[in-house]
């Protein structure tokens, strides 16, 4: 297969780790057979820094032009701490999404038998955890309508939904589910929002397409629950933009570690993929940044295009570099491994696996 | 003391855990020389089979003219799963929070050590656990224009704050963390929403009223990772309606058992207090529902009153209970223990122990 892949490395441990993932995926062509073009471009602080806005058209032009975006991370303490800054590095990656129509978020939660003694929760619960997140991306109270009366003393934020926007992310978690355990929980406040009830109508609606997919349903404030009181029950979570950015944060600490964690923005033309830490600006050039949740963003990027063996050639790797203690400090404290000899085993591995 | 004390026991388990509670008041009544006189009304989908109404206009006028409301629980799967429902159980509670002016929801959070080992959370996370949430409870979302256009394919919530709202749970809110160890955190989502932007504004105002408090701030989605990571770095958590609705009851799992956890939900002239637990329907009238929550919520409403021996006297019976292993199955599968002998032992060490 040939891709071409759009990087934008950003800033902070960004294109440290995303290099990792280059050199993943060259391993993955060469072994497999493929060809994987990379376009580099900026995006965040760097892009600020250097033409002054943070997503310059030349890169949305090169995004829109790949099959795929490699993003690395964003954010530096120089925006993040002036707040008469007209452009923050975080304007990019929420026009980019927006510009590519990335409406939907996936985050898979996972819980590696090597790392549980991290996690806050105890073995027994998280052992065998395996689920997805699917979140919507482009709608609800993020991006409705905001007001503020002028004596500055009343506020308000609409959340809004229409059919087609959850039919279109409800058709992609039923087919995750139907390839995974073939359960999906809609996670809504349907006993209170007019929103949700939507949500729940045309999700059960789309869902008679799906008849070996087991449909259910739960609300917010129990989701939040059950998600650390029983992780394992869940195959693939549905659920709106505000709600799906609480539980999937949640859902994020419960593995051990979020420098583990990748995630995926899809849409119908355009697909993201990017660790879900952030650009971590104290880490920058130490090589001592965690990347795998890049690298098995990347793995996710083979998944969407079909490349099934690939992919778990990469999640195989990995599992083996952490099974081997190879791994950065933030797991291990005593390890002499840094981002790139990380990057090494695992391209290697692939390389040599087969 | 007098105190006339409206019963809203409503549904599934609600009943049979609020006569414990009843009997405990009445131990303390005798004890203590207090008159508590109780009158029972309907609320929640009892009321509504009965009446139509899931809060009947009787039910209504006996709260108003009570000192305070003793409540059971309510919800009954036949309305839960039934979209097209008109009326619905919860209406009856929503509608009695905001009819008697009931604007903040207080959940104390704690780990109890004979509990430990039944938190889904590490010992070396919990132990120590000791935080209480303000939740706004009349405004925001919740109770924002619904609406839903006439094909039925676009749905809409406000979600709306004044200044107002938030100042009058602030003051509460920084009352309360002056009592206890002086740190009030405030949860909202304040780098998107307009309405979180205005809860920064009131509450870093009403702040400068409470010097010795400190205050600061933390995003929903960051505050739902760091309940899980670490929460003994809370005191006092402040927030608005739905966001206090998720981060609540994802905090009452962390102790390790939510039939113990109580409620109180006050206002200028009323006060509500009431388990945190569900109706439950599955356990109805099996005498195995667990009374403790509903208990300790009686004795919230004995400090509200400023009773503090007896209500202090009821927490000292209900922690024996739980050191002699007096419990129920939830708590101890081989338990003998049933509702209401649970409900017997705290009422008799109540009357024995002066
Ligand atoms: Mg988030
Ligand atoms: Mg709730």
């Amino acid at each position: 297969m040939k891709l071409n892949i759009a990087v934008l490395a950003g800033d902070g441990i960004g294109p440290e780790v995303t290099a990792q993932s280059i050199k993943v995926l060259n391993a993955i062509a060469e072994t497999y057979s493929h060809s994987f073009e990379f376009r580099e471009a900026l995006v965040g602080a760097i892009a600020i820094d250097k033409t002054g806005n943070p997503l310059p058209e030349e890169t949305l032009d090169i995004c829109e032009n790949s099959d795929a975006v490699l993003f690395g991370a964003i954010g530096d303490p120089k925006y993040d701490n002036d707040p008469s800054a007209k452009v923050r590095p975080e304007q990019g990656l929420l026009r980019l999404r927006k510009s590519l129509g990335l409406f939907t978020n996936i985050r898979p939660v996972k819980a590696y038998p090597t790392l549980i003694d991290k996690s806050p929760l105890k073995e027994s619960i998280i052992s065998g955890t395996d689920f997805t997140i699917y979140r919507e991306l482009t709608g609800g109270i993020y991006f409705g309508d905001k007001k503020l009366n002028d004596a500055g003393t009343v506020a308000s934020d609409l959340c809004k939904y229409s059919e087609k926007e959850i039919e279109r992310i409800a058709h992609l978690a039923f087919k995750a589910a139907r390839s995974r355990r073939k359960k999906l929980t809609l996670v809504d406040k349907a006993n209170v929002l007019e929103t949700s009830r939507l949500w729940r109508r045309v999700v059960s609606n789309v869902g008679k397409s799906y008849e070996d997919v087991e449909l259910d349903y739960l609300f917010v404030d129990n989701a939040a629950m059950q998600i650390i009181l029983n992780p394992k029950q869940f195959d693939v979570i549905l659920t709106e933009n505000m709600f799906g950015d609480i539980i999937s944060d949640e859902a994020s600490v419960i593995g051990g570690s979020i420098g583990l964690l990748a995630s995926a923005s899809i849409g119908n033309e355009n697909a993201l993929f990017e660790p879900i830490h952030g650009s971590y600006p104290q880490a920058k050039g130490k090589d001592i940044a965690n990347p795998i949740a890049s690298i098995l963003s990347a793995a996710m990027l083979l998944e969407h295009f079909g490349l099934k063996e690939e992919a778990q050639a990469i999640n195989e790797a990995v599992e083996k570099s952490l099974s081997l203690n190879i791994v950065t400090t933030d797991l291990d404290p005593e390890s002499a491994f840094g981002t790139q000899k990380i990057g090494d085993f695992i391209a290697d591995y692939i390389v040599n696996a087969e």
